[in-house]
């Protein structure tokens, strides 16, 4: 077994040589890091012509804006490329496809994107996929369907489960979404204009308490082997293509945190949208947003029943209604993670590009104050929204 | 390490010389296989004067009433003493001390407790032990809240979780309590007398449904490292004395699964009364088990709320009232599972004495078709049940 080095270039080219599954891998002379996230090496692989052809992703022993005081697991690799493989085997349309890793390198060679672009940007530029909503729908359907008890043989499932642990990065998610932003904590960052807006998160009775709620389900419920991380930033769009990549918080959870996570990351961009563009065009990009979302999870409602109806292999979840039933509790779920996604990103330490690109100070924090504002609201509210156009509705009322 | 061989008595006497603790081992002279159960060896280690001194317990690797045809792992050896060993840590004074297991022999010496009687019968012939319902609501409390994500490190509860994955014996459960009961199954066994009864348990929408979403939560809710099988023959009880034993079935799950096993069999008994004593008696002992439950419930949730008061170690879990919050949602699923104890044990392939020694075949089918409607009645009204004076009365009007 080979132990763990830090790629350079060359390490990269020439493992994409050997495990990329090229018929001529000696095409490959060139790779370029990319990486523009915290975690990881990205290498994209060149060919003699300046085409890229393969990815070469590598884990670090660290956080990279942090340097090496902040040590995290290697093991990650293995989950993330686990996660993807899975889920490919579900939906290949709409998931990176893992081509070799390695875990004792905690590398992952995989298909090149270069066709597609980060959604993120897309929507921030106001460049608009019709189908990118209704694809993201599907790729949830058909990954948390198929890795959820209505499924998975329950001997399997306990395997899985098993085989997905996943402490460190779970402990991330654990406290910058459910812990930093409702307490006092030097990782928190959001402008200090709105410090009275954020401390009234700490002591509001039903807000943590809701949270609370949010954060035991996060740690008890292996429903479904997540993504862990599907926000806008984990996908690649391109005329009717959608790929999610980035899975290493992949873990069996609750299948809500997912949903949640997406819809959380186009609210975040409807937010933004009076940062970017005049007002005409805004309302404009926020209706698409709305739109997106509507798409998104009566995709994911639809195919996921029709799944459940046609492809349940445990008698009792088979009998006709429940799923119906369980994706009632899942929507609700949804809905609070979707608040917690918007706090964690306004209030906590990462944040999104659609809030901090805003030029305009003013602006910028009124966007963030309307984000935090609309998060809060939607966790204290989550019990009572019955449906996607309630949802809708409760969002415009809140500007 | 030793293979596998089943032990005869003379092996289990030398293997308590070995392993029992005792400061003269030789004292131990002689072995009685006592086990009543389908799955066991239970060896009583007796010495020269005759006292049963320790138990060696051996798991066989079948059921034993239906022989060789029905193979069973001999893996819950290790997972009963885990079990065992992990609550006797949160509460000793109520969990059999386990003194040594070897997982390959599948067998465990223990404490014996000759000293008490097995609950389930003590509850048949009328022997009230006041005691025994508030010590059994401080064993779940303490077990339950000391292995739960309100007190585990995330990354040891991660680990617990693995350690404890127990799919053979909780496939028993999923089969037994969610599926056989509430379909044509040829493991049913009931009086033909309620067919009509029965059969209606097939085709209830509601019933079926919510049979649905406690078999999905029993999958998939890893609230605590449950005992798996706390009903009343898994309980020794003396004066001012309970032990739970026989934890084979203990897995990470959902604690209304534990309480809801545990007011099930006091339930059962209360159904049977009729069959024992006549009307004054009955009445008196059934009002006893109704105490009973309430002073379960109440010990159990006064002794959790306490706990979460002063010694959980999350964060989020600790604000001020989500305890309490989330000890409604345990209360209601409890109820659910508490009415599937009822039909699992009335209709379903495994019974209880309480019911089954009714001499008197009029009164037996009688009494088991009470414990049917309201085991029926409770999982359809579960959600709607605020505390257990609700619960008692909502009891006393079904008869």
């Amino acid at each position: 077994m080979p132990q763990y080095r830090t790629f350079t270039a060359a390490d990269a080219v020439a493992y994409a040589q050997e495990f990329g599954g090229l018929a001529n891998p000696a095409c490959l002379v060139d790779a370029q890091e990319v990486g523009d996230g915290n975690l990881n090496l990205v290498f994209k692989i060149f060919d003699s012509a300046g085409v890229s052809r393969i990815i070469v992703k590598q884990a670090l022993p660290y956080v990279r804006c942090v340097g090496e005081s902040w040590p995290l697991t290697l093991d990650r690799a293995r989950l993330e490329a686990q996660t993807l493989v899975e889920h490919y085997k579900h939906s290949p349309q709409h998931t990176v496809q893992i081509l070799h890793y390695d875990p004792a390198l905690a590398v992952m060679v995989m298909e090149d994107l270069s066709s597609h672009r980060i959604w993120r940007g897309e929507l921030i530029s106001g460049v608009y996929y019709p189908q990118a909503a209704t694809q993201l729908g599907e790729y949830l359907a058909r990954t948390l369907f198929h890795t959820s008890d209505f499924c998975l043989h329950p001997h399997d499932k306990k395997a899985q489960v098993a085989r997905f642990i996943n402490p460190e990065m779970c402990e991330i998610t654990e406290d910058l979404f459910f812990n930093d932003p409702f307490i006092d904590h030097a990782r928190n960052n959001y402008p200090a204009e709105l410090e009275a807006q954020v401390a009234a998160l700490r002591n509001d009775d039903d807000l943590k308490i809701a949270v609370a709620g949010l954060k035991h389900r996060f740690f008890s419920a292996a429903q479904a082997l997540l993504h862990g991380d599907i926000h806008s930033g984990s996908i690649f769009v391109a005329e009717g293509s959608l790929k999610a990549i980035d899975a290493e918080f992949g873990y069996f959870g609750p299948i809500g945190f997912d949903i949640g996570t997406a819809i959380g990351n186009l609210l975040l961009n409807y937010c933004a949208q009076p940062g970017h563009f005049g007002p005409r065009d805004a309302a404009a990009f926020r209706e698409q947003r709305l739109q997106d979302i509507r798409e998104l999870w009566l995709t994911f409602a639809e195919r996921f029943e029709t799944l459940a109806r046609t492809e349940t292999r445990d008698a009792a979840l088979a009998y006709p209604g429940y799923a119906a039933r369980f994706l009632q509790s899942v929507w609700k779920d949804a809905i609070g993670y979707c608040g917690t996604e918007l706090i964690r990103r306004t209030v906590g330490m990462s944040h999104v590009a659609d809030l901090e690109t805003i030029e305009d100070d003013e602006m910028r924090v009124a966007c963030i104050s309307h984000a935090i504002e609309l998060g809060k609201y939607l966790i204290l509210i989550a019990g009572q929204v019955e449906n996607v156009e309630q949802f809708i509705a409760r969002v415009r009322q809140k500007g």
